[in-house]
């Protein structure tokens, strides 16, 4: 029986992460990663796959370059005997390991209306997807996205940007699980100038015979489209776990603090791990790069001997939907709402400069404070300009726990050319008004 | 005798805060400002009026306006009785107080050498001064600016790009008080890059008969210009709070963490306030803007019966000098060796997206970490984009005390066209790599 140090599940980001720790500090360490196919897909960058601004090379890398000095299996974990620390593959193989990763990520969820299994039907994951769907755009004139999250978002805009006519087809509102409905408001307006067809309803048939050519609306709509991409959410992977004997939760495989399971020396990551959330401690998974990798590093450093704690997730994003930037960290108000917070919310407007001279970029702002214990609960932005170094920032606030009486104090430096005036600083200003507000 | 229930002693941006801040909650309370002269300066953006690129009412401001609901007297606070609560004008008006901040700025420190009082020589605090500056720049073929701050490195690039030719006197290295010296460098190459001569040395006389024609360095070089700009630091104006009996310590006035000075219901905020550095404890004033509306709402509050703790100082720094922009936050490398840390530093590279397609801008960071506790104990960043919202973000986490280890398992998120590869976040990498270092 082949026996290994670590054993890891899943070549994915998170997967990725936990080897290049484990290979960092325990190089003598025998690693094996067990993975189905051939291949590391970057996902994020897909799209720009997709409408051909870069390569195959760019996004599709050998496994031998990512995951240099591992073993590689080209299986997938089926279960196994956690007491005797054996892992079962699908291929019969059984492994001797003593640290165990569950790195195996999700699939897509597509709704299970009739139709679904028509050829032209697509959802975005890994490369070979990613290839179909390119091959599909370069010959299509119309396309129905469905979904209502930054996948879709990020899809319609680069359909768009192709020259196809693009019909995006949204349950409620535009990225309602990251912004509250007035920045949602905002998106839409955003995708609807640029040409995009935003269309409310769900889907409830495929339309077409051999192949899609468009989706049936429960409102009794036809959205016609020569190929339809749904981007309606991922299921995690956990059935390996589940035949480990490992316990699941609501949203994915249990694990403590330090990423392991309920299993000793079975750890999860990404994807699949249901993590607590920072704030409201309710059950989530994270399905972002970001969150995968600084899971992977989590598990890894403890899987090293460490005891290194992950502080719950958080939910952010950050996107571009042609000229207008959106980012998001933590709770929106519904959310917030919905976890029995009484959140108090201020919005603020501003540039990247000092208003004393004309131009600039505009920034729009909205800050989530719990009224009671006046924690930051979220944060959301939109603007002309990049805002990814906000959401980064807001991460860090929410994160420490920042109150309204915290952020009260809080200052940075000012620049007139390159920050706003600081009297109206984001953090500051919108706390100032709250706390203000409640202390008459 | 006129009785008020708060005297700000200073018109500038922290007495302006905590006058908004009291009107604001408790609009019926009479508020009067006693300052020197009539006229209100934004001060940040003078460079653009000195470059003629806005007006003098951009940056002028009439007094009724910026303190509209206060009392406005034109005098100077020298001393009174603060166990009465009765302050003593310049004039010999006596008024009487419920509370009485100090905000009375500072000074200009011009080094006293032979010359500095001949016609020519200046320095720039309000709008007389950068008056007076611009019509010595409109008539001049060449300037000297002496100093390394951000204001003397702000001013070569304002005069150079009026078509100055500029020569900067620096003693050691430009920004040494807020960046290391290979970002230093960085600065002075592009300073060079653009025309600005950089001359290392000290001013120990000012060359001229009639008026400034030049300077000569303690090298025995001298270095010729029409006029004379010294940006070397400020001086505390403190008399008024020693008159009064406030104790007065080796930077400033001393206040508590409330900003509270030693006597009852009197505060000093702004360039005044001696503050304790928020990771050092060391005394230190904070002589930015930024920080002086930050300590005015503190004040603010504080005065209307709230107990809002300040933080403590923290030095911070954004600018841009030609097309480099740089930042800053905390300690850097040799102020954390002084104050008795072993830091351990950790540089890193980036773009402002991902690597996978061309082109983009390039960013630096220093990360400094406390070897002993992990504490990240400053950050330092360069680049060619905007990195304000990069310096607030360190700001929160120094501010909220972030270790290598609580920042091994930060993330934020990820978009390929405005971010850099998760895989290394700015924060997370260089935690990682110092933390992985430490741990084999």
């Amino acid at each position: 029986m082949r026996k290994v140090d670590v054993l890891i599940a899943g070549g994915g980001d998170s997967g990725l992460a936990v080897f290049r720790v484990v290979k960092t500090l325990r190089p003598d360490w025998e690693v094996a990663i067990v993975k189905p196919e051939k291949g590391f897909t970057f996902k994020c960058p897909l799209r720009y796959y997709i409408s051909g601004e870069i390569g195959e090379s760019n996004v599709l890398h050998d496994d031998e370059h990512m995951f240099h000095g591992a073993t590689l299996i080209y299986a997938k974990l089926v279960g196994g005997d956690p007491k005797g620390k054996i892992a079962e593959l699908d291929n019969g193989e059984k492994i001797r390991y003593e640290k165990l990763v569950l790195a195996t990520g999700s699939k897509p969820h597509i709704p299970n209306i009739p139709g679904v299994d028509l050829k032209g039907v697509h959802a975005l994951r890994y490369f070979p997807s990613a290839k179909a769907i390119a091959e599909e755009a370069k010959q299509a004139s119309s396309v129905v996205v469905v979904g209502a999250g930054y996948i879709a978002t990020d899809l319609a805009d680069c359909f768009k940007k192709m020259g196809l006519e693009v019909s995006l087809v949204v349950r409620s509102r535009v990225l309602r699980t990251s912004i509250d409905s007035e920045f949602s408001t905002m998106v839409e307006e955003q995708l609807t100038q640029h040409g995009v067809k935003v269309v409310k309803g769900s889907p409830v048939k495929i339309l077409g015979a051999d192949r899609a050519e468009g989706v049936l609306l429960d409102s009794g709509a036809e959205v016609k489209g020569d190929f339809i991409v749904f981007a309606t959410g991922i299921r995690p992977v956990v059935e390996p776990a589940a035949n480990l004997g490992a316990a699941i939760g609501s949203k994915g495989v249990i694990v403590d603090d330090r990423l392991e399971t309920t299993l000793r020396d079975v750890y999860a990551v990404g994807e699949v791990a249901e993590v607590r959330h920072m704030i409201t401690g309710e059950p989530m998974t994270v399905g972002t790069a970001a969150a995968a990798m600084a899971q992977g590093d989590v598990a890894g450093f403890n899987i090293c001997g460490f005891n290194i704690k992950y502080p719950g997730g958080l939910s952010c994003l950050v996107s571009r939907i042609f000229d207008l930037y959106v980012g998001a960290a933590g709770l929106t108000e519904d959310q917030a709402r919905a976890a029995g917070f009484k959140p108090v919310v201020e919005k603020v407007e501003y540039l990247d400069h000092y208003t004393v001279y004309p131009g600039g970029r505009k920034y729009w702002a909205r800050m989530i404070y719990d009224s009671a214990s006046g924690r930051l609960l979220g944060a959301q932005f939109t603007g002309y300009g990049n805002v990814a170094d906000k959401v980064e920032a807001a991460v860090l606030a929410i994160r420490f726990g920042a109150t309204m009486a915290d952020l009260v104090t809080h200052y940075s430096a000012a620049f007139p050319a390159a920050t706003f005036n600081p009297r109206f600083n984001q953090f500051r200003e919108p706390a100032k008004k709250v706390f203000s507000e409640k202390a008459k």
